[in-house]
């Protein structure tokens, strides 16, 4: 059982959902977060504010560094995880700066609360 | 040392945050989210979706196909994982669809930034 | 590869990326999050939610007994989490409660969606 975590553009909530489900994924849940990929750091701003330049930390921050993204998080079965990864990639891949990243998490077991089901009964 | 992620009903939180202290569990995080658990997929829209027809992946998102739920997360000790979920269960099964799920992942370590403590101690 | 999650104040945030980006981390995501440590519990308020006095659920609730926090995520390889963690606990160490607490969770592998990168490449 594994946790896929996917950070996405904002607009691409809906083709993501519409390929997990086509992946045969039913359940998940989403949260808006704030993202930066590799790339995207001033690096004269970044040495002022390692510096300890208060000023500069804040134009960091305020400067939007961090992008509004959407971390989509889904748990499966081991062998479900290849199909889930690849229909994100291929839904949100345009191949410009800021498509996003997928992160793998080993599972250790599930509970579905309505019925109390565990393991893989849990997530089917 | 676990993190147990709960995803359960709005509404629940305060019940949820009782039961956890109840079960002994002091310190804990939670934040929004938006959820759907299997059942609530309209099977012609999500057809046309992936079909590439972008109105009814729209819709699909529109219609709050996804709903608002709130994501509880603790990191606890191994051998209190099983008092914590059946803590989150008692108090969030109602029967009906959508009283949540909870997962159970590995944590290597943990940190409490005030003194530096790792392991065990950093949870205690 | 480790996911090194931290839950630090509000006001830390852009300190806690001049870090990040100092320890060598230019990928990362965060988000709200509320949140609460040992000793912020009210016991008799707790007692009475226990009971299943309703009320009492409630002013734990609306007492703010969770606080505002910022949830920082990143996803970093086996060698560079010591520094990642040093350089979060330098910047929020005030010695005072709500410092926050920092979780290392193992992962299995990554992607970098623009690319189809997977493992150490996706991270680096």
């Amino acid at each position: 059982m594994k946790e896929v975590i996917a950070v996405v553009r904002m607009n691409m909530m809906n083709k993501t959902k519409a390929a997990l489900s086509e992946a045969g994924v039913d359940a998940f849940f989403a949260h808006e977060a704030q993202g930066r990929g590799k790339g995207f750091v001033n690096a004269s701003l970044l040495q002022g504010a390692e510096s300890g330049y208060e000023e500069a930390a804040e134009v960091l921050g305020e400067k939007g560094k961090l992008y509004p993204k959407r971390m989509v998080t889904v748990v499966v079965a081991d062998d479900l995880v290849a199909d889930v990864v690849e229909a994100i990639v291929e839904v949100n891949q345009t191949g410009k700066p800021g498509d996003g990243k997928i992160f793998v998490l080993p599972v250790g077991d599930a509970v579905r609360v309505r019925t109390a089901e565990t393991g893989a009964k849990a997530i089917a």
